[in-house]
């Protein structure tokens, strides 16, 4: 397909194909989230931003909420580019710091959409799971496997349950109270609840829990 | 006023006043919760049920969603009701089992409901938060209470941002997972999680923090 000259009129512009057409629609719907809001955001006001037809978004995506999933996930930051700040304080610190703000931008907002779309048919939930817990699992499993190869943890302390404590703390102030997280209380997380947790091994907490009394 | 004699027919029946029509009310809610659901139930079943009129519904609760929060509040056990299982293992597993039961019943379902009510509109959000998480708190200062007064753990691992911990994981599970949770599950978030973090104070972690590593 020859390349037509670009105008500003859209009608007269080349049709996008593939990833550019997908990357517009994507990015429209982010600024949709944005702007209008989840409950707010329509197939036909992406389609009309994105300069794209209706058809070509139903043909994706079946469903408002499958849309805004890939959207969101599509602007999340790739998790194995986290800063390393060379300690696992810090590390944490950062993980925590990326996920709040996720949760206070347009991410945020979706997903307190989706949630409240999905949540009377549960069986819809697993759509969301996915995109709401992958990304802080996987920030956590990297800063911790960077401090267990420093040697500053014990590998055995790096349990899955573990690695969910941080994001599901920030996940319920988000859900239930209506304030961004502040880095007073990224910080209570990290210093009273992480690092005392990932500094003991489960086989210690149960050998104290039998030993001598305090 | 005098009684009247009780028939079958409940437009006979005395009028009930204060606590036994509210009581009649709340028992209602919860039968109709169980049955229907929460996006199912109307004012309008609830009063028929409860062999009520409307207005005396609308009189105490404005909205549904107050309804159904009063009537999820009585039913719950007493926090102080506890059975002391005589260590903080037995004891946490007590609390988060009689969460997870809570969850998997008609307070859960509300619970869905509210959230997906109130979600989009976050400064409802409140309204939801002390009835979700009140007792949870409560159980979990409780029992860990118990198990400083005993000796098990000192009092210095007791923080506020430790005592949502439990918790948050289980509410994080019913939000994000279509399944009860098991009592697998339970014991993991205990061994793995609870007993590692109150057998260490946040002042031990700090100094292993910055003492010589592992």
């Amino acid at each position: 397909m020859a390349a037509e000259p670009q105008t500003n009129d859209h009608r007269k512009r080349p049709r996008r194909r593939g990833d550019a057409l997908i990357a517009a629609i994507l990015h429209a719907t982010i600024e949709e989230l944005e702007e209008r809001g989840y409950a707010a955001l329509t197939m036909e006001g992406v389609a009309e931003r994105a300069r794209a037809s209706k058809a070509s978004l139903y043909r994706r995506w079946p469903t408002r909420a499958e849309l805004v999933m890939d959207a969101v996930y599509s602007v999340m930051p790739d998790p194995g580019g986290l800063p390393d700040t060379g300690g696992l304080r810090g590390d944490l610190i950062a993980v925590l710091r990326r996920t709040a703000r996720m949760l206070d931008g347009p991410p945020g907002q979706a997903l307190r959409g989706l949630m409240a779309e999905v949540l009377p048919s549960p069986e819809r939930v697993g759509q969301v799971r996915a995109h709401a817990q992958g990304m802080g699992r996987q920030m956590m499993e990297e800063v911790t496997r960077r401090a267990a190869h420093r040697g500053e943890i014990s590998p055995d302390a790096l349990t899955p349950r573990r690695m969910e404590v941080g994001q599901a703390l920030l996940r319920n102030h988000f859900l239930f109270h209506h304030e961004p997280v502040t880095d007073v209380m990224i910080e209570e997380i990290v210093d009273e609840v992480l690092l005392p947790l990932f500094h003991t091994t489960p086989v210690d907490a149960a050998e104290s829990a039998s030993g001598p009394r305090i």
